[in-house]
């Protein structure tokens, strides 16, 4: 490799941009930069190439011509990845092949509560078209005004609407996937069910673009619920907050859309650093609990339920204090204050973030663990963890000491990741929940999975895309 | 394969049989023939051996053995697959390996929400299970009383709980599955969120056992409803099920748990060949539909959105009659009439059956245009539909015309397939929803899937048993 220029040769260049047109391949430095790192600056390279595709049958043209010439192909769709899946090495000869011209809505339809869309669809954009239709498509992140359909496939994306709702894996019927050859899959189907052959769909969701490029895909619609209401809920102890979360299973069953865990450390961080934040309680504790519930009815239906909930909570002696979204702006704050958490955290110094997933069961005990650890290998560090304790899985962020040098912090990343990985491993977790792999996580990948694992991964990885022009550097 | 002799060498079978003890390896054709046909006789072969391991160990050395001899293993658990893909060959050189001893349930976790099952466990023992710590496997299929988790997994069953809960694939958390080279593929996770490389659970979910052995999984469990209602629904029209299933989802949600169509002959044959059955109205309407409310309050709460439902029905003009059970034995009885429509065909001739999906709204244009085929290949020929009109799966069968001779019927069996799924396929529809693909529909799945779809799909099997052990002749 060290052999190859910096550069992709000019002719091929010219071909590759021949096929979307001058306008839409880009080569000027400056046009190029916003895709080659994202937008915390964590993971970039630089790139030989963007191209922009108007058309499925452009994007097969590339990967037809990246397959012959052995050229490598980045796809991107709205550069919100966490994990560095979506940006270039630094070889200087890659491409990256960017989805986000490709935003139509192909088809809404209600009669069968599915949308047909495009990999650049915006996924804020995807809500309003649902809402039009009187439906709601339930994948919530953070990076919704940003965030692109096809990354949300690609990297099989969580969020908050999950714990009913399911992940982008589970919001998917069919998809359309170009190939590295450059032959369309084409599985745009609607069918709830379908057993004729091998799950294919289910391989390309989550392969973070190293198998082929998801150009459009068939998701699912829901009955927009009739009401919805929001809690926010001060405990003690994340063992109450599961003992809560069993409670209001039991109560609300799939009514219970969210159910969030809350530090008392990012509440902290919120209030001090998100515009106009307000602390929805009186006072502090030790932890939150946020949670959703949807009716099929109304919001006196919803707040009833929390009602329940809470009072039998209360008698149980589970709740310290908890406060009802009085309105749709009252519970729009609350939930614009937990989607701040993640860039709250910014002004606090340097961070070092793990997403991970442990059963249910286990949250209060890797927490327990976990503390314990982050204090070993650096006291003082501050744990700032939120997520979905529905899912299992925690945003355990840890913020660095007060007054440290971030690059003195930052030099503990591996000793952390390593500490906070022992557990997750020892409780059965995953080291990676909903973020992927992408470049960041490659070598954990390979430590801790069972080498029969990564075998079957790297023979699916060798049949499909055998020139290994697919996302190199990444997943595998 | 002319020049192999019709059996496997004596001193072979005699090392299979060292695995696992000469008790469990069943070589006396009184003892094999259960093994090497299913229950309706339709296919089957001859097997060299029925083996019987009792851990996943013995699987293990079972499936290494087979590598090093090029030996066929046919895996099967509760051998009540409807398309062939449990049973052998008529070679007389493959060998079944059954895991019906693989029956403990390893362990339930009412705090993740999980249970860990062998493949060998059969569904109602599941539910039962379940049942003890309070919670729900929503798994509900007519053959629960013998079909084994296994089989389950490996066909990605559905049946009539899907609406909501999904198939099984959407109620696997994780698999064990042992290897054709033997070595075991431990995913055995309680993780809701896990996104760490490829989506290897769903390849081996489904693949009929082609790929691997599936002997343990890890399944999701609900919180138990506390109330449930059916209401059984006469109407005109596939068109006002299709308003009707809207109508409920927009009032119910997820508490829709199921929706299933049905026509009037299946009813017909019901009443006259399933033992004390009744009908659940007055009269006989063209059309009816058997819904079920479940509740996280009561059975009261279940009651009144079914009436809610029903009300505006009516008052819409949707509807006909309508009984709402008025207790579980009636609700009871409601489903072991829908749940015996497929036996009380069996005494009406010979019948032709398909197991479709389509997109939901596309299903009264199904009925419409299959019912002029049906009577174009064979005047006369009885219509016997019934299914899941919420996942857009149906039960289409075909009874012969009264009198006619059941072997003149069944000489129509290609052509009426043709024409049905001609129709399926200009619907965009799956010519095998819930049954899977086994020996019966290979040709099917090679005739009507892309090339690009099978070229895919063989590249998988390719990869994952190069020496084409794994249950051949099934699929692809």
């Amino acid at each position: 490799m060290t052999d190859l220029p910096d550069h992709l040769p000019p002719v091929l260049i010219d071909r590759f941009a021949e096929i979307v047109g001058d306008a839409y391949a880009l080569q000027d430095q400056d046009d190029i930069a916003p895709y080659e790192a994202e937008r915390r600056g964590l993971f970039g390279g630089k790139a030989a190439l963007v191209l922009r595709p108007g058309n499925v049958e452009e994007v097969s043209r590339i990967m037809k011509l990246a397959t012959e010439t052995g050229t490598a192909i980045v796809p991107q769709s709205g550069n919100t990845g966490l994990v560095g899946g979506q940006v270039p090495d630094t070889s200087g000869r890659q491409v990256i092949l960017s989805l986000s011209r490709l935003n139509r809505i192909r088809e809404l339809d209600p009669l069968s509560n599915t949308v047909t869309v495009e990999a650049g669809v915006i996924l804020e954009n995807l809500h309003a078209a649902a809402d039009g239709i009187d439906r709601l498509f339930p994948l919530s992140l953070a990076s919704q005004g940003s965030c692109q359909i096809g990354g949300n496939l690609s990297s099989n994306a969580g969020g908050v609407g999950a714990l009913v709702y399911g992940s982008a894996r589970d919001l998917c019927l069919g998809v359309e996937v170009v190939l590295p050859t450059g032959e369309v899959f084409d599985d745009l189907r609607k069918l709830k069910k379908d057993n004729t052959g091998y799950d294919l769909k289910n391989l390309f969701v989550g392969a973070e673009g190293t198998l082929g490029v998801i150009t459009a895909a068939v998701l699912k619609l829901y009955p927009k619920p009739k009401g919805r209401e929001s809690a926010w809920i001060a405990i003690e102890t994340p063992d109450v907050a599961l003992d809560l979360l069993h409670r209001a299973g039991e109560a609300a069953g799939s009514s219970l859309t969210s159910f969030e865990l809350i530090g008392d450390t990012p509440l902290e961080f919120g209030l001090r650093h998100i515009p106009d934040a307000r602390n929805p309680l009186e006072g502090r504790w030790p932890w939150y609990v946020l949670l959703e519930i949807s009716s099929g009815h109304s919001d006196d239906d919803a707040r009833q339920t929390i009602e329940a909930i809470l009072t039998e909570a209360f008698e149980a002696g589970l709740v310290q204090d908890a406060a009802i979204s009085a309105n749709i702006a009252q519970a729009k704050e609350f939930w614009r204050l937990r989607e701040g958490f993640s860039d709250a955290q910014k002004p606090e110094g340097a961070s070092i973030k793990h997403d991970i997933s442990v059963p249910v069961a286990s949250i209060p005990e890797f927490l327990r663990l976990a503390a314990v650890e982050v204090e070993r290998v650096c006291p003082g560090a501050r744990v700032c963890c939120f997520g979905h304790l529905g899912d299992g899985n925690l945003h355990y962020n840890v913020s660095q000491p007060v007054g440290m040098a971030p690059q003195d912090y930052l030099a503990l990343y591996s000793a952390m990741n390593k500490a906070v990985f022992a557990i997750v491993r020892q409780l059965h977790g995953s080291f990676s929940a909903e973020h992927g792999i992408g470049s960041m996580k490659r070598k954990e990948l390979v430590e801790t999975t069972s080498p029969v694992s990564i075998d079957l991964m790297r023979r699916i990885k060798a049949a499909f895309d055998p020139a290994g022009i697919m996302n190199p550097g990444k997943v595998l």
